[in-house]
């Protein structure tokens, strides 16, 4: 898949994603990295300034499947999620949450990736951990076009 | 936990929330119903018009929460996720998604929640389920007075 | 599927099944029993009489995948697992361990199952809650007769 | 804690894990290598030989309580399973499995492992990857000699 057209796909062509602002910021096959600015519509809580747990899990959902994505080499093919866990192991932070994915294992129906969702710099404090599984399907109807 | 008060701190307090616009429809102690009221930011398909599976995550992680804080009797104390799993089940469709959660298990330090997600008059096909663990812990700094 | 076969594949055929001495109590196409009869063996802590989780994982297991497997109209296809969570909600007792299982979705290529495991007459008190997600696969190479 | 002691406890102590031969073949604090040498009676699948997924799930389960329970101070203080989850990647051989577990966070109540499982000589071939949540709580009735 065209990394740059992933790119477009991930940040314009998803609703959701472009509502919060997410970025994909790395790409390579079965490799990504996304970015979430920091926006105080994102707290969920209200006695201490930390990210909803709804946020983390998102973005992880989102890193997650962008990673299977990024080995099909079909446009027409399509990954959606089965099912996704989210660990959180720390408070996010009032600041750009970072997640990376990377495939565990893609087969020709079924995708596997792992996240790990932390903050810059602080790669080695966790604040969550994402495992999804993903199915890999053919589109009904595909783009006479690519979006762009 | 007085339900009124429970009301407000899901639908005013928690900033995220009210950015989705999330709304607190039923509470009894250990079961509780949330409804999301549909907007086109919540797409996650270019393709078709599909809800974004961070859209349903959100709403199962908060429902499973709230389950479990409304059983407890203290104000200054505090729900935060363990971990939380989905299943996706079906697309989601371009209409107001509710959630109902019900607690499976509280104990003094973990509560363990239900969730069925669903579109309104449609509860046999459900669009996704989820299961949370959560944690209670006694807030570090309640507030001086209850949130209003 | 034939039941009578099921009970036969599900308790002769799988090793580690007859092994632990699992029996297929009832089974209709999507919802199906299982039991375990109590054995020393199966205790999982020094200091007091538990079952080891490792039990009740393995039979929730097998449980939420005989329910997909249930519904499959071919004995060339075989349910493998790709995903299960497991929630311990108290700890098992020295006594005869029940599964009920149905399925949630079955598609073509995927089916997704819930389990409830308990102790006789005690279904209110769950000892655990169980989530599988299976792969329904056509085998490589079908027995040239039904297993007997 | 005393690795020496964790060695006996975890193999002659509980008696699932005895029952099934699991070996505790490295221990440091928060890091852990279990094995369970193959048995025919571990095979799941009557069409082909392959490890039964309850044999692949206990271990992962065994093998990251043990990892929290490696980091604790006190042997009164007991670990207990609080949720599972377990992702099959590929088909287990009748090959000795191996078990790798490490901490992804241990609190005063709460622990969290990763587990990798594969066989010999194949750590890069996962056979399934497990995630556990466990607490940590004091024994009631500590035993009054260490188990021995």
């Amino acid at each position: 898949m065209d990394l740059a057209l992933l790119k477009v796909m991930v940040e314009q062509q998803i609703p959701f994603n472009r509502f919060l602002g997410l970025e994909l910021t790395h790409a390579e096959p079965g490799r990504v990295r996304l970015e979430l600015p920091f926006r105080d519509d994102f707290l969920g809580d209200w006695a201490r300034a930390a990210l909803h747990g709804g946020v983390i899990s998102m973005v992880a959902d989102v890193a997650g499947g962008v990673a299977v994505w990024s080995t099909l080499e079909s446009p027409s093919l399509r990954v959606s999620t089965i099912d996704l866990r989210v660990d959180y192991l720390r408070p996010g932070k009032t600041e750009r949450l970072i997640a990376e994915a990377a495939i565990v294992r893609v087969g020709g129906r079924i995708g596997v990736s792992d996240v790990r969702l932390f903050h810059p710099g602080a790669e080695d404090h966790l604040i969550a951990t994402g495992k999804g599984v993903y199915a890999i399907k053919a589109l009904k109807h595909p783009p006479a076009a690519p979006p762009a």
